[in-house]
């Protein structure tokens, strides 16, 4: 059987050792005689599934006590409703920091909700970095900033430091790297990136964010429910939160955060410098200092080339690489479960295809 | 390896033949080269599946061109939300007749969003029947019931046919039987019982109730939004649909609805008779008219028989047979994937049990 180097930009790669050990235990899970998808949410097999990987995201991000670890339904987009829902006050507006499509969206819906306010954005140079400079407002109900922009694959290198609480959409780079998460009064991310199948949404939250949280909102949308019930409120998602628990062993194995974040930027590297040294035939979007070492966007020199690069790379067995339908181009998104061999493969194969058709 | 006898109340059993067929083809679904889990929801292998189960569900609960099929998450639980965030309107009530705990969970999600109103309940006789009479009303939104209460093991034999929207969570009872969609307004269940894994919740929707929905609610909690993006606005569960799609594939094998809802009679029947034949030894909470054929529920002579019986039943290899934290006692959900052979042994060990401890 042949792997395909799977540059998939979400649902995305999963760590072939985690699809194996799925694969071996799926009917029969540690003797219980049930697969794991059978086995009720109130079991003690399925919680230490659960409490394993809560534990596991505690220990491998280094989340400190007074956070809570949930595991929601419903992606990011059911976040950029909540987090507006929660905790946006009326008079007091929620700030956006915006660095691409997905900021847009998470302020689309915040506005239907309340007041909010845009602090910076990139938007008029076509989103070709992060706005790190903007001004830091002392009013308001919070900051929300995108970490990583999955569409036009910039990445913020260093978090700002912000007067009201920060929020931050780390859908596409959540434990790609060491990050302080003490920075951060809420995090959250769609598993279907770095951490397993679609399905499940993680989201990390100071405590004292959810006492002051809005109380008139319905159960399920509040925050406060999901933590007193250690996301066990209503059935959770349980075998997306299985293999999230499986990925994150394998991250352990792979030495945590700090090797995994080595590794994705040498992953990185190795196609940015196929782009850099190819003298305009293949040209990034993103400028240099923006980055982002999980989706690696570029064209090549003229609209033909580009689709030709795509058919190709298609049937050589690369798999993802078209750009988001909203900006077209391509894109290589190398999550932590794309190994240095598919990120070489595609780096010899880009040589090649720039030879061939220079 | 022997597989446990699973009455689960949900999530539940799985057909082997399903399990079975997702562990072949879990690493390289075919020919991909990747799981299904990694496939992007944009892709034609992936969308093939989207399209199937929701062609499947058509098929076989034979829903009218009139009516959506949606894929969402955040499970029944979500529901109680969204349904009058959508379709609950100012000044006109949403009506519940009470059947259990869940009626009453999402009569108390809709009372936090608008007026509402009680118009059958059999509260005062523990739950133990529905209540088919109740007054019709003519003014207010919709009309809501719960098709099965899995609680207290009570389902509605037919359906009343109303002046108001008729909304029903089947949960716990989706294409158990033959059921007339045309009589419902919009239909909803969480797949973990009768349709796979938790992690994706089934919406029927008729078409009309989208267009006078209220507007001004978040994106993701529309039901319109879903609709006009064939359940792909964000990033669908997909694994929990593969699932879902296996599982529908197996009951059209199975000879479709009608033999299924024919199998889970009797399978009901051969303990329903075992609890009517131990001269009150079993207790059964439900009315014989109420009685459900999915969640059977009962209780012994006295807490210290009904505690060893949950001891030896375990010992045994029997799963799930206690009742809901709520109300304590033993439950039996004999969902579609609970072979007939797994109730025959449930009765033989009651009959056996009963024999040991009379
Ligand atoms: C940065 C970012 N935010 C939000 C989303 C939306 O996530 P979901 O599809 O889980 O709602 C995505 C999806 O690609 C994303 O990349
Ligand atoms: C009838 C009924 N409705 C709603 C629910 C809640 O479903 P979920 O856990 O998917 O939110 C259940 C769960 O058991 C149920 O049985
Ligand atoms: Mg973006
Ligand atoms: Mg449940
Ligand atoms: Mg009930
Ligand atoms: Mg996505």
């Amino acid at each position: 059987m042949k792997r395909t180097h799977n540059f998939n930009a979400g649902p995305a790669a999963i760590p072939l050792a985690v699809l194996e050990k799925a694969q071996s235990e799926l009917i029969d899970f540690k003797g219980t005689g049930m697969s794991v998808m059978e086995l009720s949410h109130r079991s003690k097999p399925y919680e230490d599934v659960h409490n394993k990987a809560s534990q596991m995201m505690r220990e491998l991000m280094d989340i400190p006590e007074e956070y809570e670890v949930l595991f929601l339904q419903g992606g990011a987009s059911l976040q950029f409703a909540m987090i507006p829902m929660n905790f946006l006050k009326s008079g007091s507006p929620a700030h956006f920091v915006m660095s691409g499509v997905w900021s847009e969206k998470a302020l689309a819906e915040a506005a239907k909700l309340g007041e909010t306010a845009v602090i910076g954005s990139s938007k008029d140079d076509r989103y070709t970095f992060v706005p790190e400079k903007f001004e830091d407002p002392s009013e308001g109900s919070y900051v929300h900033l995108t970490s990583n922009n999955t569409i036009y694959g910039t990445q913020w290198k260093t978090f700002p430091k912000t007067k009201l609480p920060l929020v931050a959409d780390m859908s596409s780079d959540i434990m790609s790297r060491k990050i302080d998460v003490s920075q951060f009064s809420l995090i959250y991310a769609g598993a279907q990136k770095n951490l397993g199948p679609s399905g499940v949404t993680v989201v990390i939250v100071k405590k004292e964010m959810l006492e002051n949280a809005n109380q008139e909102i319905p159960s399920i949308l509040k925050y406060a429910t999901h933590s007193k019930q250690n996301s066990l409120y209503n059935t959770p998602p349980t075998f997306a939160i299985y293999m999230l628990s499986l990925v994150l062993e394998w991250m352990k194995e792979q030495g945590g955060l700090a090797a995994i974040e080595e590794l994705n930027e040498r992953k990185a590297q190795i196609i940015y410098s196929c782009i850099d040294k190819s003298g305009g035939f293949y040209r990034g979007h993103a400028k240099k200092e923006s980055r982002s070492n999980m989706n690696i966007t570029f064209t090549l020199e003229n609209e033909e080339l580009t689709k030709a690069f795509l058919k190709e790379s298609k049937e050589r067995g690369f798999s993802g690489l078209n750009g988001h339908r909203s900006i077209g181009g391509c894109r290589a998104s190398a999550y932590n479960a794309v190994p240095l061999e598919a990120c070489e493969a595609l780096a010899e194969f880009m040589t090649e295809f720039q030879k061939k058709h220079r």
